[in-house]
C-alpha cells in the first residue's frame, strides 16, 4: 500500500482545492490512498523561539508516517497562501529532523482565473528545495476555471480533468516508488 | 513629512529583522520617519469566508495612512515567513480597496548566511505585482552574516551597512514621492 | 510626444508576439508611437571577453534614445527566449551605463496554451530589478489562445484583447511620464 | 561507469564556472566521469522555424548518451546567461524527443559577490520542470567569492569547498542512480 496524505492551502469552506484533493483521492491507482489532513493549518503564526506546539508535533508525525504528500494550493497574491507557508515553516524546523526531508511530495491547485495557480505551484517548488523534499515534475496539475469544473457540492465534472488526475497519480505514485526505495 | 511605517517578518525577540528596521528608521534623511507596526502578524489565518477582523481593519487603516512601506524580510525555507505572507493576504482584499495598491513598498532583510535574504525577497517582488504595488529597485539591501553586523542589543554596528542604509533610505524617499504626487 | 520602443523575443515569421506588439502600437493613446526594432535579437552570444559589437552599440543607441521598451515575451521553457535574454545580457553592461538603467520598461506576452506567458513575465521582472529598470505592474498583458485571437496575417480580432491593449497603453505611458520628469 | 557531462553557461576564457566544472570532474566518487561540452553554447538563436543545424544535433546525442548533466551556471542580470538559456531551448524541442526528458541534472555556480548565483540557479531548475528533468535538490553549490577561491590557473584552492563538492559529487552519482533504474 502507497499511504498519502493530502493537505489544502485553503480554509473556505467551499474550497475548489479542498475538492480537488478529494478527487484526487478518487482517481488513484489501486493499491494507493489520499488521507486529507484537515486542520493541517490550523497552527500559531511560527517563531522559532517557541517548541513546537501539540498541533505542530501531531503534525509532522502524520506526515513523517506518511508515503508521500499532496498538496493543494490556491494562489493568493501571486503565491501560496500565506496559512500554508507557515505550517511549512514550522514543518522544515529543525532541518535535519524535518518530515518533508526526502519524502516525495506533488502539487494541485485550481482557481477560477486562467492561470490556474501557476505562480503559486512555482513559488512553492522554489521553497521545497530548502527541505530537500523531492516534487514530481510533471504532469503539472494547474486546473484553470475551476467553478465550470465541479458542481455545488465539490464533485468533479470534468473528464478531461479526471483523466488528467489519473495520469498524476500514477505518475506521482511511480514517484513515491523510486524514493521509498533509498529513504 | 514622509511618515513611514515598517513590518518586521520575524516574531523572534531577538530578530535580526527588527533591529534593521529600526536601523533604517536611524539612517533615514531629515523630513522622513519610520513607526514600526508591531503587532502586524498576529492575525488570524487568513480565510476569505469570513470579514476582516479588528486587527486587520486597524493594519489597513494604519498602511493606508502612510506615505509608504518598508519590509523587513527574514527567510524561511526560500521565501517570505508565513505570518508576512498572511498579513498580506488580509490586507490585499479586496484588490480595488486594498490599501497596498499603489503604496510605494521597499523591502530589507537580514541573515546569518550568505545570501541575505534574496530568495526571500525575490518572492514578495513578485506577490506585490499582485496587488499592483510599485516597490523600489535599489539599492536591494540583503545583509549577511547579520550577526557581525548587530551587537547583542541590535544595535548596528557596521559602517558599510549604515551606508548602504543612508543611500537606501534617500532612494526610498525619492520613490515615495515620485508616486505621492499622482496617487 | 512618447516615443516607445518594442523588442519581440520571438524570430518566428508568425509571431504572435510581433503581431500582439503590432497591436500594442495600434492601441496606444493619442501622442505616443510605438517602432519595432525587428533585428533586436541578431546579436552574437554575450562574452564579457568581448567590446561591444555594432550591432550591440546601435541596439544600445536605440534604447537610450526611446522614452520606453515594451518587451513581448514568447515562453519557452517556462522563461523567457535565450536570445532575448542574450540581448538583455548585452544590454546591461557596464550597469552604470546601461540603457536600461532608470528606463521605463512593460511586459506582453502572448502564447498558445492557458498560461499567456506568466512564467516568462515574472523572470524578466526578476532580471530587471538588476538593472534598475522600473517595470509597470498592471495591467498584466497574458494573451491565452493566442491563435483565436489574432487572423492568419497577424491581425488583432478579438475585442477584450484589444480593450486590455488600450488600458496597458494609458497605464505604460502615464508610468513613462512619472519616470521621464526625473531621469 | 557513471558517464556525466558537463556545460558552463559562460563563454570567458577566465571562467570560474569552467573552472568549477573541472573541479567537479576531480571530485567525483570512484566509477564516474565528467566531460566537459566545450562549444556547446555555440548555436545559432534559437527559431521554431527552423530545423536542428548540426550543432544542435551533435549536441542532443552527447547529452542522451550521457547519464547526467551538470550545469555551470554563471549569473548575468539575475538569471542564467542567455546562451546556456538558447541552448536549452534548442533541446528541448519537441518536448517528447528532448534529451533533457527525464535526464537527471545538477546545478553549480560561482560568482565574485556573494550571492553565488542563487538567483540564477533557482531560473534554472524552475526551467527545468517544463522538460521534465529531475534535478538533485542539495547539496546546494554556490559559490561566493570565487576570485578567492580558485588560483590564477583556475585550480580550486579552497579546502571547504572541495569538501563540498565532494558531498555534491557523492549525492548526484546517487540520485542519477535512482533514476537510471525506471528511464
Amino acid at each position: 500500500m502507497v499511504a498519502l496524505v493530502g493537505i489544502s492551502g485553503s480554509l473556505r469552506k467551499a474550497s475548489h482545492n479542498r475538492a480537488l484533493l478529494r478527487a484526487v483521492g478518487e482517481t488513484l491507482p489501486a493499491g494507493a490512498a489520499l488521507e486529507i489532513l484537515d486542520g493541517a493549518l490550523d497552527l500559531p503564526i511560527f517563531n522559532s523561539d517557541l517548541a513546537d506546539p501539540a498541533s505542530v508535533v501531531d503534525l509532522k508525525a502524520r506526515i513523517g508516517a506518511a508515503d508521500g504528500v499532496v498538496f493543494a494550493v490556491p494562489e493568493y497574491n501571486y503565491s501560496i497562501p500565506g496559512g500554508l507557508k507557515n505550517a511549512l515553516d514550522w514543518l522544515s524546523r529543525p532541518p535535519p529532523l524535518s518530515p518533508l526531508r526526502g519524502k516525495p511530495v506533488a502539487l494541485v491547485g485550481a482557481a477560477s482565473g486562467m492561470s490556474g495557480t501557476i505562480r503559486a505551484q512555482g513559488h512553492l517548488r522554489a521553497m521545497l528545495v530548502y527541505s530537500d523534499t523531492p516534487c514530481l515534475n510533471q504532469p503539472e496539475v494547474l486546473i484553470p476555471r475551476a467553478h465550470e469544473r465541479f458542481d455545488a457540492e465539490g464533485r468533479l465534472t470534468d473528464a478531461s480533468t479526471r483523466a488528467l488526475l489519473e495520469r498524476f497519480g500514477a505518475a506521482f505514485v511511480a514517484f513515491v516508488a523510486r524514493y521509498r526505495n533509498e529513504s
